[in-house]
């Protein structure tokens, strides 16, 4: 049997771009959407039930497209060291930072990983998020990212949301392999990359590309093996420096290059050709007190897609919200309102390789969609926190969030 | 019947400062707190309701005691048009800006008022927060500012929250006194104050001084008559220039100055000897994207309590969470977690007039806590955004928000 939605207005992203349809129906079957318009060309269906939405804004299931939510421990005890005067060099020497995080996941069981994320994820879900993706990338050994990799897949089984796992091995250096960051990368391309790509954990393939991580020499290696089993990469590129990274990636038709403050034009019009999606970071660049913005003007000139994440990380972004990430998007890289729902949607879902069947309302598409109860859709972006009362539709069932 | 609450921790703030008990015990009785300590010191009481809080961390009730949170219309309009390029002025020119939330606010039914205040009200409740302050200041004649707080008593007695009401009569110019500044504050002084006040709907008196809202010596008009009428008073002080609007607020025994960007020391030393809570507004400071720091280390030096708060507002700082506020205070401030927890409890009471009731676990204070799922009180400031998994009691009972 057919739903009809009906008795709201609609923020359908159809066509490649933010587009509004007042006074709209959406009819779904299962969990397609099957048709949607204006209400007043509603196509008779008797069979259906009906779905009234109170005037609300209709907008597709929000994708946060860039996260590391599954890790062991936390750092709110670095964020606290650090504002009491406590320097980077010596959190550092006392075995803080990322090592802490690769310590503390890998002593965790995969059930006690699978429950932190799941509590972490479940505060994007409350907010209107339906697919999310997760790197591993805190395990750096075989084990313990083929276990990371397992709870990504687990949480996409458990909970009301679509899950893309993104093999991120090439995050950093572990310890055990200090000084010899090239005998690691072979580590990641000969055992870590095929071994659990062929047990079918990985969707994609991302890699650090900065000087306190891994070259594009390095990087480039990772891609090449990607690309032999056949997964698409993506790379945390010029967050802190320029080495080119975003270039590097359009080389290899990458589905986005994260991060970006650093790009420049040249790494620009690689990606514009290539049709990688700029997935922007505000919640790193606000939590780091960054001051080099990514050079959204030039991307926009040059067309690239920019889809807005909350990188949810311990060290850098403890974002639980996406659509703080929206208002950040638009307070601090002066991106539109328009252009920020986009990236949480349309460009999001491209990001991901997800663009034919998610990210927008259109026939065809999965019917995930939040239904806001709001009066203009800038009040998704312009709202600081909180929660906006809302319903939450996945698959063509609405979905509650306790 | 006495209740206990225990197996948790408790980050207590007695005796004026931050302080914790681990393994704590909280006894109360009926609305106040009756004992509090370690487990182990726990008085024999048979009588008494024993719940167990599954370790979790107490922290005093939050307070926001800053908020401009009954309003009409919303100005995500004016956030979408700057973004889009229409510069203030343009915006201005079209009846924009708080003009434009003046005559919503006016327009606005007593009824539809309520219903939007307390949707925005519910949103900080969620999080924890057990009493906030609410300004009038979008009326500004008397019929508009009686309807805002007779609104704002009304959440009070509608909502599970401790509500102190104060007049901002003396918030902006209304359009229909232009270049008549000093008889509005006449309107304000002879009718606005002394009416409303014998109304009872006022407990304390603000104003906003600063070069486009009234002077310093506008604003001592209004705190002589607050004087008069016996109110408490608090001030928008040195938020974009400094006029040493804190020194004249300290000189009136006000409860509180907020914003201060622009203080300089004597501001800070008057403060100091009066005893005024310095009320720190990060959420507009990030909104405007405004560079100058509040000076936090003359104000540690100098022994002036800060607090920080929502300054929910439609124009300046749309933020519905103060635990977001926490976080932006220790990134975009640099105050320390234990500051911040201090800001929304402790010193928010204060700033309140309400230190002795209000803002610490203590005996014979209201028992108005929060039970954090957290493993570490510096997690309220650290995560951003999203909702960590809590049990709020208010008035010695716990509170369910839907
Ligand atoms: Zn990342
Ligand atoms: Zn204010």
């Amino acid at each position: 049997m057919n739903t009809v939605w009906h008795n709201c207005h609609a923020a359908t992203l159809a066509d490649g771009r933010y587009a509004i349809i007042e006074d709209a129906a959406v009819v779904t079957r299962g969990h397609l959407i099957e048709w949607i318009g204006p209400r007043a060309e509603l196509p008779v269906a008797d069979s259906a039930e009906h779905i009234d939405l109170g005037g609300a804004w209709l907008t597709p299931g929000l994708i946060d497209c860039h996260t590391h939510l599954v890790f062991g421990g936390d750092r709110s005890g670095e964020f606290e060291q650090r504002l009491q005067g406590v320097s980077y060099a010596e959190i550092a020497a006392a075995g803080g930072g990322i090592a802490s995080t690769v310590r503390a996941t890998r002593e965790a069981g995969e059930e006690q990983l699978l429950a932190s994320a799941a509590r972490r994820l479940r505060s994007l879900l409350r907010e209107g998020v339906t697919t999310v993706e997760i790197k591993s990338g805190y395990g750096l050994d075989l084990a313990s990212e083929r276990k990371m990799l397992r709870v990504i897949r687990r949480l996409g089984e458990h909970l009301p949301v679509t899950v893309r796992a993104t093999c991120l091995a090439a995050h950093a250096l572990p310890a055990e392999y200090a000084e010899r960051a090239d005998a690691y990368i072979d580590l990641v391309c000969h055992e870590i990359l095929p071994v659990l790509a062929d047990e079918g954990l990985i969707d994609a393939v991302d890699a650090f590309c900065e000087y306190l991580a891994f070259s594009p020499a390095q990087v480039e290696r990772v891609f090449q093996r990607a690309r032999e089993l056949g997964l698409p990469v993506k790379l945390h590129a010029e967050q802190l420096s320029s080495l080119h990274g975003a270039s590097l990636a359009a080389r290899y038709g990458a589905l986005s290059a994260d991060h970006l403050e650093f790009i420049d034009e040249s790494d620009v019009q690689a990606m514009a050709a290539a049709g990688s999606v700029a997935v922007l970071l505000p919640g790193a660049f606000y939590f780091l007190r960054e001051t080099q913005l990514p050079p959204i003007e030039t991307l926009r000139r040059h067309g690239v897609a920019m889809a807005i994440a909350s990188d949810l990380n311990p060290g850098t972004s403890p974002a639980l919200s996406l659509r703080l990430m929206m208002n950040m998007a638009c307070t601090l890289f002066r991106l539109t309102p328009e252009e920020a729902l986009a990236g949480v949607t349309l460009h999001a879902a491209r990001a991901l390789g997800l663009g034919a069947s998610h990210g927008s309302l259109e026939v065809g598409k999965v019917a995930d969609f939040v239904a806001w109860d709001i009066r203009h859709p800038a009040e998704l972006a312009y709202w600081l926190g909180g929660e906006l009362p809302k319903r939450v539709v996945r698959h063509g069932r609405e979905v509650r969030h306790g």
